[in-house]
């Protein structure tokens, strides 16, 4: 059996269920979460997490070398934004083709040291390797303290599920990019030069009332799919509540809106869920939108005053559920 | 001006600089030495290094996939090894051709798996992604106490220079692949199935003696550059003490041998100094043997009477300080 014929998911589950499994201070270990979590005594958790990154399905061909070394830090701090975590350094591998301009090569580090200190870390080590194709691969390291670790497997029936941002930015800047329309700044700015919710997440895990929380960046739908799983739960949205940017509606109509706001990837937003009497606590700590709730199973969108099953369909980078836009 | 027209550590050294600088809990920073180093309280620094190996220049032709997966973790831990650190886990990002058997990543799997649990840790996370070359970033977190923390630059002038294991051997198994002679299994595991100096380098950094390490992948010549220059030292070794090991002798013959011993990266040794009034306390530690001094300046060898300078030659990815065997 070709990995091509194999859904990512089952890939990694697959990955992970082979490994020889957990010592006494892995919290969470491969294939568990968006991060592993050790517990190395004191009073906060180590988070870590890694993200491979090229040219072919990463980086849109008009992307810059800036824009190519935020994102590849961009990705990895959303990760720790989904944990609730403070960022204390990256490391980035870049296999950088030999006949590769030196200046770009600089953009790319510029792009990614930017971006490392808009969020309050930096690039602490790395690798170079000369490659056919330009790869970048990141890990992030990140804290959070003990009582503050959000993991994805704590929602819990009756919660309220929330949305930080926009859905849909991403996936539609891309497909404006393909179809020759002129999406806005901000549109575009989702697609190139994502904004990891660090302080979000830091902001929400401090309330001590979110439930489970992730990043947005294989689609909405793929993401509620991976949520209820971790957690054995299901959820059910509202098409009229999802949070889709004006500039986007301008753009798109109806059932292409709609695809974009649960099926494309890139968005980097938070997805996480709420105890229903927290609200209140959580709801001023950042630009978010409730979208619905927690139910017992499946995944449903109620549209039209009825309900609609979502499926698992959104990013992957190989087999079938995966439409190809961007990376998580 | 091209990557390729840039030496590889001008090309690390000329990131480094870009980048906008350490926190003040960032004890070694990127381009410091083999690892990065964190101070987060505690007793203990958290080390932590990466590296990027991809199937064209870093995994024989003839290497199993239970090989390119040992390989992959073994590169990392022996930088952690050159710090004297414990490793505390592994993430592993994996860029896989779409038309690789499922049977084949299995058996990297296993062989990352195996690695990280000979050396008492573990694969923590990791990341898939469709990639047209097998590409492998592993990224090790150690930690290692305080007062144990050895750098690359503590050497001081007068200090004994030392090597673990044997010198050469991981390039001669190379040579004698290419050139369709049987390489003992010895030799060839050296090539295919390094083994980082983890024990050996706790064992040292507990002593207290060392004054400065690192390990030898990019060859013998290098590392010794590579140690003088962060030192601000030189050396001087002695070509009849340099330890190869017997099958290699029977193998080849004098200039080419003392060219492996020299010239030839892949072996993963630990090269250290120690203060000369500390040899009795480390000798005994672990399979280590005395190959010169730590001079003013200069990197040279006494051969048959005369002293010679020894090039800055070795593995190197960009530009001509490559001989192209095998990676850091």
């Amino acid at each position: 059996m070709k990995v091509s014929e194999m859904d990512e998911r089952k890939l990694v589950a697959h990955i992970a269920n082979s490994l020889t499994g957990k010592g006494k201070n892995v919290i969470a270990g491969a294939g568990a979460d968006d991060c592993a979590v050790l517990d190395q005594g004191g009073e906060e958790y180590l988070v870590i997490t890694t993200d491979m990154l090229h040219r072919k399905s990463d980086f849109p061909e008009k992307m810059t070398g800036w824009q190519i070394g935020w994102m590849s830090a961009a990705v990895n701090l959303s990760d720790l934004a989904a944990k609730g975590a403070i960022p204390i350094g990256l490391v980035m591998a870049m296999g950088i083709p030999d006949d590769t301009e030196l200046s770009f090569v600089d953009k790319i580090v510029k792009g990614m040291d930017d971006c490392a200190i808009r969020f309050g870390t930096e690039i602490i080590g790395g690798d170079t390797d000369s490659h056919d194709e330009l790869t970048i691969t990141g890990t992030a390291l990140g804290v959070v303290r003990k009582g503050a670790l959000i993991t994805r497997s704590g929602a819990n029936v009756g919660d309220i599920a929330c949305l930080t941002g926009y859905t849909g930015s991403a996936g539609g800047a891309l497909h404006a990019l393909e179809t020759n329309r002129d999406a806005s700044d901000v549109i575009t700015k989702a697609l190139f030069e994502p904004f990891p919710r660090i302080y979000e997440g830091m902001e929400l895990g401090a309330t001590g009332a979110v439930t489970s929380m992730m990043d947005t960046s294989d689609g909405l739908a793929l993401s509620l799919h991976d949520l209820g799983r971790a957690s054995d739960v299901g959820f059910k949205i509202y098409e009229n509540k999802l949070p889709v940017h004006h500039d986007l509606k301008k753009l798109f109509e109806d059932d292409d809106l709609l695809d974009m706001a649960l099926y494309s990837g890139g968005d980097f937003e938070l997805l996480f869920t709420i105890a229903p009497d927290k609200l209140e606590l959580v709801k001023n700590k950042c630009d978010m939108t409730v979208i619905g709730e927690v139910i017992d199973n499946g995944i449903f969108i109620e549209k039209n005053g009825g309900l609609e099953e979502l499926k698992a369909r959104g990013y992957g980078h190989f087999g079938k559920s995966g439409k190809g836009i961007f990376k998580s």
